[in-house]
């Protein structure tokens, strides 16, 4: 209840600053047998590690994770999964200038107003270094997802003013353009648009979108931990993120009833199906079997060279340049964390719904 | 964990169905010394009693609420107190069309997917019903956070295409329009446009906005507690809630840092404002002292007299047209709700605050 | 979190004060599908009920349960079940006397330190009233274990000097002696005594032993939820608990490993057993398979006739005698509220087991 | 909610196994500006290391804690605390023997049964070296509590049949002694005793108890979060713990009313106090302001070099001798973690217990 923990079956708490000793996170009430090793891992940290190309911090960490518990000959144990990845560059700075500080669009004052101090060096505890723990716990939850047939694409929708066009989806070029964008053209241009911000010394914002295969229907539950709202919550709890929506979305607030509603359609063979999916797969906060699809607007990176006028913490006015190299945009390194944000909480509502049904109990327990 | 609970040291407990006996709430953790009487709870409940306008069901209730527990004398005890609005026409209709049918847009089929039966009623627990509770708790909460200074006001944004003009913005026309707009105008506006779909047998959608005053800086509890998160997830659990965005929301995902960032300045006596708002009063998941600002959208009433396919219980194609008046627009009435989930988001927020510091410990223990 | 809401899956908040308009409890998280009534909890109930003997209070209310909420065509929906049992003699009572009085023994003072003020009315929510709640919500949960083949005895093993004889224990006499004791003999023994101290003007203190067979071997989990600790909690929550041991409790401490140690005895099909059970049914805090056998110590009512000195609200020595004909021993009425509370215990933690496992998943979602 | 981690404000979540990486604990909640190094901790921990007697186990580590985030320049940043212990005879022995075999005593059986395999060595995660986390995050309350004022002494009580003499109560005596008596002569006795058991390849029970001082009237959160209620799970939660009692506990089921109330006594300046203390300091689950007094019955090690009788992981009947050096009594070393334990559980409470009235609420918040 003191915010650095999440979930109620899988529960994660994630621990570390951007310039302490390290990051990382324990992962509680993982099933146990599931196959794991320290790769799976770091094939998500990869994802989010800096460094990967001039759109992202130079900060150049391996960010190596290590497995300290909780796996035993290969498998999970069904205890606690603790990990850590280290800090290499703890000390590398000088940090007199943002010490006392506040920077527009960061968090400095609140944490200040709320804990009477801070640890300043490179954002402490707001630095987005704190989503390496996610994005470790995450590669577990989606690890264990795809034993249940589950699949989650991730992927960059929109950088500033350049969108993907459906049209040219490609899921295959996510992984091979520098901005995450399934589309090679779209991901040209946005490469474009990101050069010229940095010529401005100014930043972008974007789009994510996730769409999520084969949940099957009946996970969420109402009235306040349904299947909509618990993402919501956690792809909120993602710094920069400023928007959430689920299918339509806003789109819904301007459509009508008759354009909006889902057509279910009987199937010969299995769960109804629905002739469209202007919900994204959650009806009465509860999946419904089609595709979950849900997007975040993430704010422009808060870090510019630009001059800025700001306070600081005696109350006088200053100017300020925030210096070194940042990434023009975070959507691209913050793909994966939503993906592990949200294999987390689906994966988390899916092991609450084993006991919905006295049915389901009954397969347990005879 | 089972989805009625949510808050964590203002906890709530709601619990009924659209045609059972009753609905109602438990509070728990509401400190104790609060004046309260059921007619500061009636208050909030007659904002979303149904049959206000032609624009709302005709079911006509008197919702009136009774306190079973936790006031004495007055004054809230510290105790849980317990609250109950009895329903009236709990056996007004024949339920036959629906009882084996899947409403599109409606929750039935999720609700069979995942317990395997339902009370069908009126919407059984997926009814909107269920949020007097939320209202009756909402009311608490708002009178609390009332004594320490802080306002919430809510509102219809937009109603399908017509949007308020904030140029004509007067909160005082709020409670005077049957559509809770701002704006006198664009209340008469919405009107005609929901006239025309009640003509087509259709309904609408719309956007609802909230800005609370008073908020201390430092409210919220990074990482996954945030103030925005929580807000997120507290709103997304209404029914028909598509989308959420605070400040700038999806506007930021184009807008670029120098635009997006806001500058902090320095006041002779008290706390630092910012000279923009683009962060709608959070940064890093914590108040940062100016007004919070965030809106909802809401998807069109999926219950429409048109007949629509779709299938039924026995996995046959069907089709149905829904009986009765229902709101062509959620929205007028969805206000009040949203007023509540943020008043009893934000109160607990504030009470989990009061620990955050050993200075504040000290002041209570000293 | 604010302490009148316990179970993490199956999940109960209960409500109420001693003399306000009712006592109840909202269950969340019970499956769906259990066939329930209100004759099904009344029948427990009606174990707690004053009057049944001369040595309970003599207030005389029927307890009648209504269940408002969460049951549908006779079973169990899966959402939360709202229970209301109504107080009758609210207003019976000249209360002036302990209005500023602090009754030793009792939870007066204490209330007035956390909360600044109380309802004073018969205890208000001190009161063993509250226990209504919780017998309500027990009644659903050992319906549900019985579901799964379990069965829990719950009795009176000793009030004061009298304990029951292992040899002459017999079940069956459990509801037919005023004492609840399975031992005829030391049920006339007790009864003897308690009019010993109902005519010296005092009470006494007792011992009731909880025995559930049939949990599974895998039941609790470590390291802070274990079994034994989860029941720890639950029966110490019982208002005039002092003491609880788990099989050999507090013998174990002078007992040598060689005789404490149970062991572990192959059987040709099914699970292990052991030779005996010092352990009580749980290992490691995880149940065993063997019987798991507990017991609790129960405080003399502090409510007596005899003068007590004692101090008020203004800080002054009084002297007081509680009026009024109080339960001699709350002993025989309390064995169901702790067989309610093993219920409501063991069904979490069975509830929480489901996922342990992998391949349990997978039973539910393959 | 899948056992690793308790506390509601102050939460704690361990992490490791006996033979694993490393075990240890991340802190959530702790106030900030908390002066803390790791030698706070340290201290706490060579109270429980192994190796500091003939009663211990000689297995040398020197547990050396690393705090690994939440602590900025000397003090507390109100963000998780991770502190780690690496384990370092990771590898230092052959498990064959009871990789497969059941341990009379011990949780191996349990964890098969739970999670259908286990990590064996050492115990895995049911070792009590897992409490080193706990330690860790004990040592974090302690401190905090001693900034309010309050103490916490806990010692030996009795070992075997050989109990402390409260006329030769010496608390000096506690860290002068391998068995954490506080009375030197008792020590000896139980020095005596325990060589006897050794000798007979046997092990020993014992009693702990705690007494804490300073904790003001009104902590503890009716009617599931009581004081004694949590302070039960919290102790029960520990190892080969079977037995918890408050005050007078199990004697209590013996006593009449009359000798078993605490009077209530006016003070002239302060609150009130009580003529004695039967109730071990809690009333209604409250803390009455004396000192809290309560007992934890601990059951003989299971790991006995003595030949047992018992089963395998294949049905089998085997025969078992617990090879090398353990602890002939786990109660001395035991003592540091129920002194955590309480204090954990205290802080938590006290820390809840902030908003408990509206006027604290505006201490904070005017």
């Amino acid at each position: 209840m003191a915010g650095s923990n999440t979930g109620t079956i899988f529960q994660i708490t994630t621990w570390g600053e951007s310039h302490g000793k390290g990051v990382g996170v324990v992962v509680d009430g993982c099933p146990s047998g599931l196959p794991l090793s320290e790769e799976d891992i770091q094939i998500y940290l990869n994802r989010r590690k800096p460094g990967q190309s001039k759109y992202t911090t130079p900060r150049t960490e391996a960010d190596r994770v290590e497995i300290l518990s909780g796996v035993f000959e290969g498998r999970t144990t069904g205890t606690p999964i603790s990990m850590i990845v280290r800090n290499e560059n703890q000390h590398s700075k000088d940090y007199s200038d943002i010490a006392r500080c506040y920077r527009p669009g960061h968090a400095d004052y609140c944490f200040d107003a709320k804990y009477g101090f801070r640890d300043y060096r490179g954002g402490g505890r707001s630095s987005a270094r704190e989503t390496i723990g996610r994005v470790a716990a995450g590669a577990i939850a989606a690890k264990l997802l795809k034993e249940m047939g589950i699949s989650i694409l991730t992927y960059t929708k929109a950088i500033g003013p350049v969108s993907i066009d459906p049209n040219r989806f490609d899921a295959a070029q996510i992984r091979q353009n520098p901005v995450a964008m399934p589309d090679a053209q779209a991901a040209k241009d946005a490469q474009v648009f990101l050069d010229q911000c940095i010529e401005a010394q100014d930043s972008s914002g974007g789009i994510i979108e996730c769409v999520i295969n084969g949940v099957p229907a009946g996970i969420g539950d109402p009235v306040f931990d349904k299947l909509d709202a618990s993402l919501a919550k956690a792809i909120f709890s993602i710094g920069a993120v400023k928007g959430f929506e689920i299918g339509d979305g806003f789109a819904a607030a301007t459509a009508r009833g008759s354009e909006n509603n889902d057509s279910f359609v009987p199937q010969e063979n299995g769960p109804l199906t629905k002739a469209t999916n202007h919900a994204g797969g959650i009806l009465g906060g509860i999946s419904d079997g089609s595709p979950i699809v849900f997007r975040a607007a993430v704010k422009p990176t808060p870090s510019i060279a630009q001059l800025q006028h700001t306070a600081n913490a005696d109350g006088e006015a200053v100017d300020i340049s925030i210096r070194g190299r940042h990434d023009p945009v975070v959507v691209p390194r913050a793909v994966v964390v939503v993906e592990a944000m949200a294999a987390i909480t689906i994966l988390d509502l899916m092991l609450r719904n084993t006991t919905a049904k006295l049915d389901n109990l009954k397969k347990i327990y005879e």
